[in-house]
């Protein structure tokens, strides 16, 4: 979670840095040139790795730059077909092992041909150290008694602002952005892409679904009468996603959050196959079974215990250590 | 899907490898020596690129070394913590954008700090190539009526053999692998690590508890009946794990796959955060839950429609297409 969050971070300021660039390209100045830099990163002295990961293989380091606390985040460009041949007629291979038709090297590229992406944060805050930093999570049992005595007043009293929802269901922002609206007060909502996804190809496609009604919170608040509010968003969400991404239903995993990360109802769209993040067996809801669940007892949400990873700044699980329950 | 198959292929020949290179510590011969080598690659010519992944910095391409059909793996290798201070001392930067206390740079590295694991199979079969292949998904809807006309039928004329598991149930393989034992033939089980976990690390912990009693196919052959077995399993996998890991069940997530991948009842343990292949919301169904929802409908699996996706390949897909359900 750490690292996906981290990943959304780099990503947003690649998006900063190519708008730069192209303000650049048409006006001038510093921003945004593609130069040969004296390299800063030979003072860099690393303090500690606050994470990283083997799969995705990149890595995030607290250090001093000049005495000053920076971040450096360092990930591997992923392989590019184009470059393909230009890799196996230039590189240097080693053999590593040979064993009947399989055979192992360690490749060494040419360095124009294998970067490493790296963004450097400094001075960096201890906000920007803290958000790096690889956060542990704990499962949390969660029984309908649970949910009353602990989840809720802890919501209520930190009352998380949904005024940002509530500006796009007022269309008073992102109204450019919707894909598919339903008007009606009681079961209508709106369609519209996930800030992850650059809506640039339907592989990693992303659509949330937000519900114009207000008050419910989450899972936990569905029961039998909401049947036809959630029944009308996995109809027409599908239809719509097929009309505009021509991906039928058996490419789509239709799901809800629980927690959810803000408290007005929504269900996530995201393309079968795609590893979203959040789209695990400990968070996930289908809504399919959601609605089934509904269908053959009114109060499943109510009384049944939830399973949810917390991360450990979580301010929801401090209050279920107080409670004895972790 | 696919990726995640490829990968623990090259995990295994990577394995092999490493066999390879210790029998060869100790004997001699030409299996395992690392040598700098005539780049074979040189002359590859590519055909297709199976699949990728931007995430993973993997590759899988089809082509011909000297005539031969063959299949490369390139895949760019973790950032090494003890490789850093090399890293940014002997690297050239190139500068990408500058805002504020945010900048972002191409870091062209050493080559030797930078390699790629390379995997060579040439000559490659059909059966190779197929495997490495991109494979999509589909969601498929059965309800408790599709399960009898369709895939019971199917899963019973397939008679995918479980030999395999018996032979592990009956200490003729792997019984040195065991973690734990319950002997009792009602409710009894084994647990052991998958074998994509290397038990090097607890990051990625991934045990299997199988049952002793045979014949429980899966998810949908589970009744009230089941209740015993399936709380022992619960109980007594999370003890040991926590007895012999040192991890407890708050980061433990428990689960069993529908469709299972053999059709003889088992669980999955796997690590909170570790993106377990599988882990999704449209195929794992945690434990717990399956628990609650036999307490309160003793059918429950029996009656209720399931969703999971199945790849193209896969002869139930065809089944469900031949009824007209996809």
């Amino acid at each position: 979670m750490a690292d996906s969050a981290a990943k959304h971070e780099i990503d947003e300021l690649y998006q900063k840095a190519k708008r730069a660039k192209s303000d650049n390209e048409n006006g001038g100045g510093e921003v945004g040139k593609e130069i040969e830099c004296g390299n800063i990163l030979s003072e860099f002295k690393t303090t500690k790795v606050l994470s990283d990961s083997a799969r995705e293989k990149n890595i995030f380091i607290h250090g001093k730059l000049a005495d000053q606390d920076a971040v450096i985040i360092l990930e591997k460009t992923p392989i590019r077909e184009d470059t393909l041949a230009e890799l196996f007629t230039g590189s240097t291979l080693k053999l590593e092992m040979k064993n009947d038709i399989y055979s192992t090297y360690r490749l060494q590229a040419p360095s124009q041909l294998n970067e490493i992406k790296t963004t450097v944060v400094c001075p960096a805050t201890e906000k920007h150290i803290k958000k790096y930093q690889r956060q542990e999570s704990f499962l949390v049992e969660e029984t309908g008694a649970d949910y009353q005595s602990i989840t809720l007043p802890y919501i209520q009293k930190q009352s998380f602002s949904v005024q940002w929802v509530y500006n796009i269901l007022e269309k008073k922002a992102e109204a450019d952005r919707i894909v598919f609206e339903d008007p009606d007060p009681t079961v209508g909502f709106l369609l519209l892409p996930d800030f992850k996804w650059d809506q640039k190809q339907v592989d990693d496609l992303y659509l949330i679904a937000i519900t114009l009604q207000r008050g419910i919170r989450s899972l936990r608040d569905l029961t039998q009468e909401h049947l036809p509010l959630l029944q009308n968003i996995f109809q027409k969400g599908k239809e719509a996603i097929l009309q505009r991404y021509q991906l039928p239903a058996s490419k789509l995993r239709v799901y809800l959050h629980y927690q959810p990360s803000y408290y007005h109802l929504h269900v996530h769209f995201t393309k079968l196959g795609y590893e979203a993040p959040g789209c695990g067996v400990e968070r996930a809801h289908l809504l399919a079974d959601v609605i089934q669940n509904l269908q053959s007892d009114p109060e499943y949400y109510k009384t049944r215990t939830l399973y949810f990873p917390l991360r450990v700044d979580d301010g929801l699980l401090s209050k279920y250590k107080e409670a004895g329950r972790l």
